[in-house]
């Protein structure tokens, strides 16, 4: 590129969007100074019906409502898509990338559902599509995986990848808060949306998933791929008995290869307390990966949020600008288009420690059934843990039905399904058996 | 670049020299395939009178020992030099330069004390000097400081950069061994050298600070301008009531923006237990980053050693090959020689807490001495730990010495300096009183 201004064209001006504003037109004069030549607002387009967007700091002229007023701007190099979703935003970033603009997106939902078409579209019309800002916030984490990392086969990645469910998982844990009762205060804290499905369905987390283990693992992949359970079932029950054990509940997002497959889920999860990535508490997010030259390294920050997300989007822009980010989209080859579809594992297959949590009528013989079933399914006890029954105790049951926890040592997936079928159809079962990865970090 | 092989030409090859081979042989193919052109090894330059060089998987015909035959091979693009300290090391560097070819170092002593004439010469002549391995092993802090945090003024940087240090305080701390004793364990375990100076006095952290700070505080700056202590003098006493208080003892690189001006320093410092950063134990590295716009950012990995090293060299040798590293190092303003040297400020108006240990006789109205006096610097006290003398009580002093622990507030370090001054004098007081920063990581 030239010395002359990078011009920008900003899609969406809501929370996101007007901390890229903030940073643009505050630090207009350092970035001046770092990239050699100023980086100007040209077009800042918002939907006239929306009215939330918060335009104070957009350059005098500079706000349109209409998509043709927009594209027709010559002087915007980038274009930076905000609007989110994948309605509208999918034909913002088809038409920037096909009208030869880089595209800067925060946009995960789109990058998973999306990235097998958008990626070549880009390459075909030679310019970059940036993406930092869809995963982990602020964290500069694709940044590594698309540089210095690339020296690596990766071997495993387990993230904390939503702040909602991260800070609603502290609170159980801090304040012995049940589910419902820490969502509401994360609502009110600002940390939830008032539909907070995607969120605590772990959705979100599978999104970025989809996005991070593509360029981690070099597989070609879409979210749908992408087994998924949420927090929202999760009982305070399990987290508590989990803190007794030594263990931390976590919403992991997990891409692991065995034997050249790849294992791909998002989950509730144990790890043990003194893990790192456990003691990444409140709304942060984290990803601890395991490389197999460099081992085990680990990121955390914040994973949302205005000025963190508008980080990682002006520090897109700055590399496009810069050409490093060009020369590494257009020079390299481990783009998401240009890998092979993953060789998936059959989850049944998948090796990993459990937790096992049944509640049973209280009568001589119901602890032997329980391990003999275990053991007729090839699976060995790490520990077991069975209170006295106690009145009043909402927490272990109360009355004759007690909670027996057990966690086991390595076992097949498929293996631990079948023996919990077998429990959960026994007699002195109550209730559906619950069933919690625990997950023991490589050595790295 | 064009598509023909990118040439490499290796000067060292020691435990990290033998890793880099190791990867380039061994992952030769996926390189290949991710840079779309091979990377061939052209020459490997060792000393000969010093045979411990591993070379099994060196090609044949690259093993040379004369620097004129590696320096002929026009062949080579990229020279790796891991030869390590800053005598042959700064030649042979100027001289690849010199010849046009980009370097790759993990020489961190030669970047802060040679930098400021290195990068200016790596410019003049067309060519990148790239250093990831330089500081904390193959954790990829720089690459994220030089691409995606570039959006940010970077306002405090806390490092446990040296795993040697980090191995040792974590076996006084766990297993209560005194710092003599964790420090032959960890010679015994590979983790610190046969002569630990180097790294148990500090100086390979004050190393690695000067080229991390001048980098994230656009500064310029040596190392020679960073105050350091080491672990050499910690006493187990300290480790312990630390841990009593709810602190870790860590060996800190520290980096912070007051009021525009920088304060720099290496010494042992306490962090809250539960901070992320206090739990990165044993040999590994991690680094705490606050931006003004991204918040607080966290990384951790091993610091050294073969494979993770080797990780950081080749990962920089891709980007380089690719283009990426070497438009951000032609087109950004980000470099160590492009800065103006730090304002630094007065180490006595840096404002924090403070633990400090005072052994006294324990005779009636000591408590009230100690305490008026940091009143009269206007020191105001956190907390205040005597315990019961104890006979034959190493750690707690034993006979009528007892060891008095007071925490402060937020005070000035030249108040705290001047009253540690006036106490030292008492009468009362036995021996030098200790003083450790306890550090508060800020809100980010």
């Amino acid at each position: 590129m030239s010395d002359k201004a990078i011009g920008v064209g900003l899609i969406g001006c809501g929370t996101v969007g007007s901390g890229v504003v903030k940073l643009l037109v505050e630090e207009a004069d350092v970035y001046a100074q770092r990239l050699g030549r100023p980086i100007v607002i040209r077009k800042v387009l918002v939907r006239e019906q929306d009215k939330d967007y918060k335009t104070e700091q957009v350059p005098k002229g500079a706000l349109v409502h209409d998509p043709d007023a927009f594209f027709a701007d010559d002087g915007i190099d980038v274009v930076i898509e905000l609007a989110g979703g994948k309605g509208a935003a999918l034909t913002f970033v088809k038409r920037a990338l096909e009208a030869g603009k880089h595209v800067v997106t925060a946009n995960k939902a789109l990058l998973a559902a999306h990235g097998p078409e958008l990626f070549p579209l880009a390459r075909k019309h030679g310019v970059a599509l940036a993406f930092e800002a869809s995963c982990g916030g602020g964290i500069p984490f694709i940044t590594a995986l698309q540089h210095n990392l690339t020296a690596n086969r990766n071997v495993a990645m387990y993230g904390i990848l939503n702040g909602t469910c991260n800070y609603i998982l502290t609170q159980m844990i801090d304040n012995g808060a049940p589910y419902e009762a820490a969502l509401a205060e994360a609502q009110a804290a600002g940390f939830a949306e008032a539909d907070p499905t995607l969120d605590v369905s772990g959705g979100d987390s599978a999104h970025k998933l989809a996005v991070l283990a593509s360029l981690a693992f070099g597989v070609s992949l879409t979210d749908d791929e992408v087994p998924c359970e949420g927090i929202d079932t999760l009982d305070l029950t399990d987290v508590r008995f989990g803190t007794e054990l030594g263990y931390t509940a976590k919403l992991l997002a997990i891409a692991e290869r065995f034997n050249g497959k790849l294992a791909l889920g998002v989950a509730p999860c144990f790890l043990h307390d003194d893990d790192p990535l456990a003691r990444i508490g409140g709304s942060f997010n984290a990803i601890s990966l395991f490389g197999h030259a460099v081992g085990h390294t680990l990121y955390s920050g914040r994973g949302a949020g205005m000025m963190p997300t508008a980080s990682a989007v002006v520090g897109d822009l700055i590399n496009i600008a810069c050409g490093a980010y060009t020369a590494a989209f257009a020079n390299l080859r481990i783009w998401p288009d240009q890998h092979e579809p993953a060789d998936r594992m059959d989850p049944n297959d998948i090796t990993t420690r459990f937790y096992l949590r049944v509640n049973v009528v209280d009568v001589p013989g119901v602890m032997g059934r329980l391990t003999t079933i275990l053991g007729e399914h090839d699976i060995s006890i790490s520990a077991v843990m069975q209170h006295e029954p106690q009145e009043d105790d909402e927490v272990h049951g109360g009355g004759d039905i007690v909670p027996v926890v057990i966690t086991t040592h390595d076992a097949k997936a498929g293996a631990l399904r079948a023996a919990v079928r077998k429990i959960a159809a026994l007699d002195s079962t109550r209730g559906e058996p619950v069933v919690i990865r625990i997950v023991d970090l490589p050595e790295g």
